[in-house]
C-alpha cells in the first residue's frame, strides 16, 4: 500500500523503485509558495462531498492579483503580456499556485515542473525587454498537457507502468507549435491506465477528484485537465479524445472542452497503445473556462501555428471567422434519451431547461429521434478492440502490473476481446461510413444546425462507476465536431430525484440497469450539468459560434460559478 | 472464343448470357453517324505499332468544326456553351463521334450511351433557350466516367463478372456532384479485372490498346480513361487511383492527370473489393489534355460542387487560386532511379531533358537520393492485401471467372497473399505515417519544392507486362498530390537504347531483371514519355501550378501533338 492508497507489487525492484520516486517527485513538487494547508484530510472532505471551487473564493486561497489574473481569459491575458501590462512570470506564478492548489485537492498533476516553467516565463520577460516585442502570439500563456503527449527530454508513459522509463526525445506536434508560439509549460496531467475509461485510475497516483465534489469522478481519460482546467490551474488545457475523453472531464468537472474534427489539431508524437488504429481517430482539442478562449486557441494554434507544416497527417484548413448566429435562426435537434441508457434527472433537467430557453429566444427546438445508436455504439466498441486489445494487454503484462476495475472492463469491449480479422474490420469501417452518410443527410434533410445531447447519462460518477460511452462515443464514429458546454446548473439532491415512473420503468440492457442504479441523488451533490453540442463534419467553427450564442443565452460564466 | 477472343467458360448460362448480350450492346453503341471504317484490322494495326492520333489528324477524321470543338479546351468551351455561342448538342455530338472513333481504335468504352448523351444535351439547350442562362459552371460539358464508379439505374460491376447484374440505384457522389454541376454523359470507361492491374485486361471486353501504339498499353486501371481523353474523345475523363490507376494510363496514353490529396475529391459510391480498406486510401481524379482544365475542373467542382455536403469524408477546403512561380522561383528534386528499378532509355531521356531545361531556366535542380523507397513498397503492396485479398477472391471466385494475368500477379501482393492481423494492420499504418513525416521533413528541411520522378520505369508497356508499382505507389503511401504530365517526348527506338554499361548491370531484384529485360526498344515506338510532379499533402494548388511553368517551359500542347 503506498502513500496514494494503491496496492501494487509489480515484483521488479527497479520498476518499484522507480514508481516510487516517480511519486515522490510529484510530492516534492508542491512548493510551499504556492500550496495551502487544506481543511481537513482528502478521505473526510470526500465524505463531506467538498466543493473545492467554492472554498478556494470563499477563503481566498489566492491574492487579488492571483485571482485576477487567473480568472482573467486567456483571449485577455495574451494582449496584455504582448504589451507589456503584464509580466510572464507574474501570470506563470498565479497560475502555478492555482494548480498547485488544484492539485492538493484533488490529485489533478501527473507531473508538476514549475521550476522549468518559471525559467521560460524569466526568458520571456527577457525577451521582451530586450526585443521589445512578444516572442509569439501565445507569449507568455501558460498551457497545461494531458501526460500521453510526448515531452521532450521528459518520461512520457500514459499511465502505463511498463512505459515508466520511456523518455521521449521529443515534443509532440502540437505542443512544439504551442511551445514555438510562447506557451509556457508546467504541468502535464493525470489519465487512467490504459486511456480507455471515462475516469482517471492508474497505478501511478490513482484517481483524480473532481473540483465541484470531490467524492466524484473527475471524469476521463483527460481526468486531470478536467479538474485542474475547471479549478481555475490552467487557462488552457488539452485533452484528447477517441469515445469522450476531451468531453466526459469537461462536463463532469465543470470546464467547456471542444472535441474537434479529425486532422485539425494534431495527436502526432504521443504514447499510447493504440498507433495505427484508424477506424475511430483520436483527436486533440482544447479545454476552458471560457468559450471565447477554446476559439482564441483554436483560431492561434490552426492559423499562427500551422500543425500541417510539422505533422504531415493534418489537414491545411484554415480556422474561420464566424459571426455568432442570433438563437432564433438555430434549428436544434434534441437527444433526450439515445435509447440505450436513459439519462438521470439532473441530466434530463440541464436539457429540459436548456431546450425551454432557446425555444422562449426563438430557436427552433425539435425532437431527435435516434438514430442506429445501438449499431453505432456497436460498431465503435469492436473498433476498440479490433486487436483483441493486444496491444493494450502487451503493454499492461510487460509490467505485470494490476489491473484496474476499468482496465478490465474496457478490456472485454466489442467481443469480449477477441481479435477481429481485416476483413471484419474493413466490414465495420464501412457501417461507419454508412452511419456518417445517414447522419450527414438526416441533417441536411431536416434542415438541422446542431444536435444538441447528454454528454453521458449521468452527471459526473462516483470513482470507476462509469460503463456507458454511448453519448460521446456517437460522435466519435460519426466525425462530427463536439462541444461541451456547463448549463450553469447543478445537481441537487432535492430537485434531481427520479420521477414515479421510474420505479416500473423496465430497464432495456443490464448496462442501462447498471447505469441507472448507480444514480442514487444524494450522492451526487453539487455536481455540474454539461451538455453536448454536435455540428457538421469539418464545421466546427459553427459550433463554437452556436456555443456562444446559447452559453449568453444561459448567461453560464465559469470564471465566476461555484 | 467470344468476338473478342476472350476465353469464358464460367458455366452459367445466365452470366454467359448476360455477358454476350453486354457486350453486344457496346458494339450496338457504335452508331453509323458517330464511326469510321478503320483502315485495317486491328491485330494489322497492332503489328504495324499504329499510331491512331496522327492518322486521325492525318486523315482528317472529323469535320473542322468537331475538331475545333473536340481540340477547344474545356475551360474555354464552357463559356462559350454559357454564352450560347456553341450548342450542347454541337458539343455532345462532337466528342461522342471523336470518344467513338477512340474506342474503335482503342477499345476503351465498357458502356456507351450516346443517346441519353444526346437527350441530356438537347434539354440542356433547351433549358438555355428557356431561362436564358446555363444550368450550372459546368453546362454541356461532357464528362467520361471510369466503369466503378456507381451509375443510376445502370449495371455497376467493377470488371467483375460476378457482379453483372449489380444496378446501381444512384450516381456515385461525384458523378451526381458533376450532373447537378451541368455535365453530360456519354461513356463509361474501360478497367482491369479487380482494378489492380496497371493495365486493363478483363473477361467484360478485354485490353484498352495505347492510341500512340495500338501494340502497346493504355495504362491502368483507369486504362479506357487514358485511350479516350488522349485521343481527345473526352475534355475530362475521371480516373481513380490507389497505387497509379490515374497516373499510369495519362502517362502512357499521352495526357495528363492529377492524383489529388486524399478527401479532396470524393470516391464515394464506387464499387470495389476495397471497401473499408483505408490504410492506402483510393482517390478520384480527373484527367485531361491541358494542364489549365485540370485546374479548371478541380475549382468548380471543389468551390461550386462541395463535395462534403453530400459525402462525409471529403474535407471542406477551398481549391485557391495560386499565382504560376516563375521557373527559377522553383527547388525541384529529380529522382533519377528509386533504387529498386532502373528506368529504361526513353524515362532517362525525359527525365533529362526536363531537368536540363528547368536548370537552364534558372530552376534550382539536386538529384532525389530515394527514401527507404524498399519499406515503402513493401509496406504499400502489403497494405493492399492485408485481408488476405479476401475481398477480392470472393468476388471473383463467385462466377467463377478466369483470372487473367496481372490478377494472378496482384493476388500475390504482401506476403503472398497471407491474411494480416489487426496489430500487423496497425504496425504498417504507423510504419506509413513515419515514412510521411520522414519524406515530409526532408522537403521541408531541404527547402525543396518539388520532386519530379519517372511515373514508371518505362514508358507504356506491352499488354500485361507491367509488373512494378514502385514509382506510382510511392506517392500513394505518402499521400502527396501528384500530376502527370507530357513532357511532349516519344520513345525513339533509334536514339533509347541502353547505353553499353546495361550489359554487365546487376539486377537488384527478380523484378527488376523482369521489366528492364521487356525493355526491346523497337517495340515501343512513339510511346509517349510522361513524368511525375509531387508536391505537398494538400497543397495540390501548388502542384498543378508548377506543372503549369514547366509544360509552359516544355512548349508541349496536347492538343495538337502526334
Amino acid at each position: 500500500m503506498n502513500s496514494k492508497g494503491i496496492v501494487l507489487s509489480i515484483g521488479d525492484a527497479h520498476v518499484e523503485d522507480t514508481l516510487k520516486a516517480y511519486r515522490q517527485k510529484l510530492e516534492d513538487a508542491i512548493l510551499p509558495e504556492y500550496s495551502i494547508e487544506l481543511p481537513d484530510t482528502i478521505e473526510s472532505l470526500k465524505n463531506k462531498q467538498f466543493n473545492s471551487v467554492k472554498y478556494l473564493y470563499e477563503h481566498k486561497l489566492l491574492s487579488e492579483t492571483e485571482f485576477n489574473i487567473t480568472d482573467t481569459p486567456a483571449s485577455e491575458l495574451v494582449p496584455k503580456l504582448a504589451k507589456g501590462e503584464l509580466t510572464a512570470v507574474d501570470v506563470f506564478k498565479a497560475f502555478a499556485k492555482r494548480a498547485t492548489i488544484a492539485h492538493q485537492f484533488t490529485n489533478c498533476a501527473m507531473e508538476i515542473f514549475n521550476d522549468e516553467g518559471l525559467e521560460r516565463a524569466k526568458y520571456l520577460d527577457e525577451y521582451m525587454a530586450k526585443e521589445k516585442k512578444p516572442i509569439g502570439p501565445l507569449h507568455g500563456l501558460p498551457i497545461s498537457l494531458k501526460e500521453h503527449y510526448n515531452f521532450k527530454g521528459k518520461v512520457t508513459h500514459s499511465a502505463y507502468v511498463s512505459l515508466i522509463d520511456n523518455v521521449t526525445p521529443e515534443h509532440g506536434a502540437t505542443t512544439q507549435v504551442l511551445e514555438n508560439l510562447g506557451a509556457v509549460f508546467y504541468i502535464r496531467t493525470n489519465e487512467p491506465q490504459t486511456l480507455m475509461h471515462l475516469c482517471s485510475n492508474n497505478n501511478y497516483i490513482g484517481l483524480t477528484r473532481n473540483p465541484y465534489n470531490l467524492s466524484l469522478s473527475s471524469g476521463g481519460s483527460s481526468s486531470g485537465e478536467g479538474a485542474l482546467v475547471s479549478f481555475g490551474g490552467s487557462p488552457i488545457g488539452l485533452g484528447s479524445d477517441i469515445g469522450g475523453s476531451i468531453r466526459s472531464p469537461s462536463a463532469f468537472s465543470g470546464c467547456i472542452g471542444l472535441r474537434p474534427t479529425t486532422q485539425r489539431v494534431s495527436l502526432g508524437g504521443s504514447t499510447s497503445a493504440l498507433g495505427g488504429q484508424e477506424s475511430v481517430p483520436a483527436v486533440q482539442g482544447p479545454m476552458t473556462r471560457s468559450i471565447d478562449d477554446l476559439e482564441f486557441w483554436m483560431e492561434i494554434y490552426i492559423n499562427q501555428g500551422k500543425p500541417w507544416e510539422t505533422d504531415c497527417n493534418m489537414v491545411p484548413l484554415p480556422w474561420r471567422k464566424v459571426d455568432v448566429p442570433k438563437v432564433d435562426s438555430l434549428t436544434i435537434a434534441v437527444m433526450y434519451d439515445d435509447g440505450l441508457v436513459k439519462p438521470t434527472p439532473p441530466i434530463q433537467r440541464g436539457l429540459k431547461v436548456t431546450a425551454d430557453k432557446l425555444s422562449k429566444a426563438g430557436a427552433k427546438v425539435v425532437e431527435f429521434k435516434p438514430i442506429k445508436t445501438k449499431l453505432a455504439y456497436d460498431t465503435v466498441h469492436k473498433m476498440y478492440c479490433c486487436d483483441g486489445n493486444d496491444a493494450q494487454k502487451t503493454l499492461l503484462a510487460e509490467s505485470g502490473e494490476p489491473l484496474t476495475k476499468l482496465t478490465q472492463w474496457n478490456l472485454n469491449y466489442g467481443d469480449g476481446g477477441r481479435p477481429f480479422s481485416i476483413t471484419e474490420n474493413r466490414q465495420l469501417n464501412i457501417i461507419r461510413d454508412t452511419l456518417k452518410q445517414e447522419y450527414t443527410d438526416f441533417l441536411n434533410e431536416n434542415k438541422i444546425d446542431f444536435i444538441l445531447s447528454p454528454t453521458y447519462n449521468n452527471v459526473a460518477p462516483r470513482p470507476e462507476e462509469i460503463y456507458n460511452w454511448s453519448y460521446t462515443s456517437l460522435f466519435n464514429i460519426l466525425d462530427l465536431p463536439t462541444l461541451v458546454f456547463q448549463t450553469g446548473l447543478f445537481q441537487d439532491p432535492k430537485v434531481d430525484k427520479w420521477d414515479d415512473s421510474h420505479s416500473t420503468y423496465e430497464f432495456r440492457s443490464d448496462l442501462e440497469k447498471l447505469e441507472l442504479d448507480n444514480y442514487i441523488p444524494e450522492n451526487f451533490t453539487g455536481a455540474p450539468i454539461g451538455l453536448q453540442l454536435s455540428g457538421r463534419r469539418y464545421f466546427d467553427e459553427e459550433v463554437v459560434a452556436a456555443g456562444k450564442s446559447i452559453i449568453e443565452l444561459l448567461k453560464v460564466d465559469l470564471h465566476n460559478i461555484y
